[in-house]
């Protein structure tokens, strides 16, 4: 399989680690409901492909998220396929009652969601900004105190779909707040894809002068404008060592109105691989996942590099 | 219009040049052939949405490219809609024949485009690499004594379907003959769209330790794996003022095999427009462009942005 030149970069950091969302993030923003069997099976594969950390479903009510409606049957099989290593992988748990599923399933690592903006808290959690952090502090706390890793997710870092512009310092206001209630890490969300990479480097030292400095922060680029793996480039130069992407660019279906716009895992990695920048993910074994997932849900990947080495 | 919030990076540029290939590089790799009157209309426009240099078609064999087989046509309807200006539009002479056109139209600016790698020089111009040069000389030296502005494109600069990695060596070897024969601005082009940052700070070095300083350079970024966006980035802060882009994506038709993936002319200009660098473009123009182009193909624009916008 063809595969980059590498030519490493010494501004760059050595090291980076890709957080991988698909299974979570990209499942439950595709129009199609996959069987609990295909998620572990994409789980274990991920795995297997190298991936250090996989996010592997969510506790939500099966009503808001109906494609995820079986995180815990997920959960179990998972559990029995890999042991101890299933309670590693991170879920996402948007309440108390999210918690207290993931406490009795004995996980370590959870992850809460959280807005950088008055209309996306109203839209997704029905709450006020500052309401949003009531919710989430018995849940974090709880959390903490049970010995769990927890990771914060910030959405609209970059720009909001009804608000437009969104003010670097209100976002680090709530990777702020997020950090002080016990985050062990806050994903910087540019969930509409618009940001660019001044934005990202203005953000990135705004937060590390609010003392939260590149290594509790993520970036999670959307590649809606194509602007993904600039930002990611921009955010690695300046420190940045994990970022968030999607097997196959699953949940940004090209040919969806309501693409989302995952970056692709795939992509992010040639870039990384190109740069010799060491991350313990196999290309190819990541390709065949997303080419089989592709071939489950009945259309071509998102990813482009998934679609180079499948056209090569 | 969404537009991406400013926030400048001090470390960048603050010009940059568009080169707009669509209606040259974009067109001959559309499996469709459109009417002069289309072409004739899409340069018209992309000049109207502010592009400062715009390759207009090429003076090519139709046999070679039926694609462009009009090109005289086109060229005679742009001066008499045009007048003057259209004497600066950029044409690609692949040969003393097609300068001798170009003469006869009373052109100011032409390109050659040669090969890094021998392969592609055997199949593209059915010569031995050392022998391009023969070929070109008589050209270039003829449109330079004409007081033509000569452009020369490099292509296989990141890697090459048959021979695999391409040593930085190579390239500059060739970019330093084409400079030495006449030509002010040299292409990089990243045909098959597999480089990565590093790889292209590497090239640019060594370009520059071999007298050729970013100013009399261009990045010709194809994004079939994603990369085109980062690669231009890297090449940016390196000092690199001048980036070729197809409007709309055109050329890399996304439900074909074959797809070269051009980088969009709108995915590099939201990433500039994002960085408060100055191009003249007027991106709501182009987008306007590109989308009833991508209705006169009767397909989707493969651009994120122009999609970004569209479903928006």
């Amino acid at each position: 399989m063809r595969s980059p030149q590498v030519v490493p970069d010494p501004a760059l950091p050595s090291r980076v680690t890709v957080y991988e969302v698909g299974p979570r993030d990209g499942l439950q923003n595709e129009p199609t409901t996959v069987p609990a069997a295909v998620k572990v099976e994409l789980v274990r594969r991920l795995l297997d492909a190298g991936l250090p950390v996989v996010e592997a479903t969510s506790l939500v009510h099966p009503r808001w998220v109906p494609q995820l409606a079986d995180a815990e049957e997920v959960l179990d099989a998972l559990a029995s396929s890999l042991g101890d290593r299933a309670r590693d992988l991170p879920v996402l748990v948007p309440n108390q009652r999210g918690l207290e599923r993931a406490l009795e399933l004995g996980l370590r690592h959870v992850a809460v969601f959280a807005s950088a903006t008055e209309s996306f808290a109203r839209r997704n959690l029905n709450r006020r900004l500052d309401e949003q952090y009531a919710m989430f502090e018995p849940v974090m706390t709880r959390a903490r105190d049970a010995g769990m890793r927890v990771r914060a997710y910030v959405s609209m870092c970059f720009g909001d779909p009804w608000e437009g512009d969104v003010p670097v310092a209100q976002v680090v206001g709530a990777a702020r707040r997020l950090v002080d209630l016990g985050a062990s890490q806050v994903s910087l969300g540019d969930t509409i894809g618009v940001g660019t990479p001044g934005h990202v480097v203005a953000l990135l030292d705004a937060l590390n002068e609010a003392g939260l400095p590149d290594d509790v922060l993520a970036l999670h680029a959307h590649d809606t404008y194509g602007q993904a793996l600039a930002n990611v480039l921009a955010a690695l130069r300046h420190g940045v060592t994990t970022f968030d992407a999607s097997a196959g660019g699953l949940g940004g279906c090209p040919y969806a109105e309501s693409a989302t716009g995952n970056l692709a895992t795939e992509d992010l990695v040639w870039m990384l691989d190109g740069l010799g920048i060491e991350t313990g993910v196999r290309l190819d074994r990541l390709v065949a996942t997303s080419t089989w997932l592709a071939g489950v849900l009945g259309r071509p990947a998102p990813s482009r590099v998934v679609r180079a080495l499948a056209d090569g």
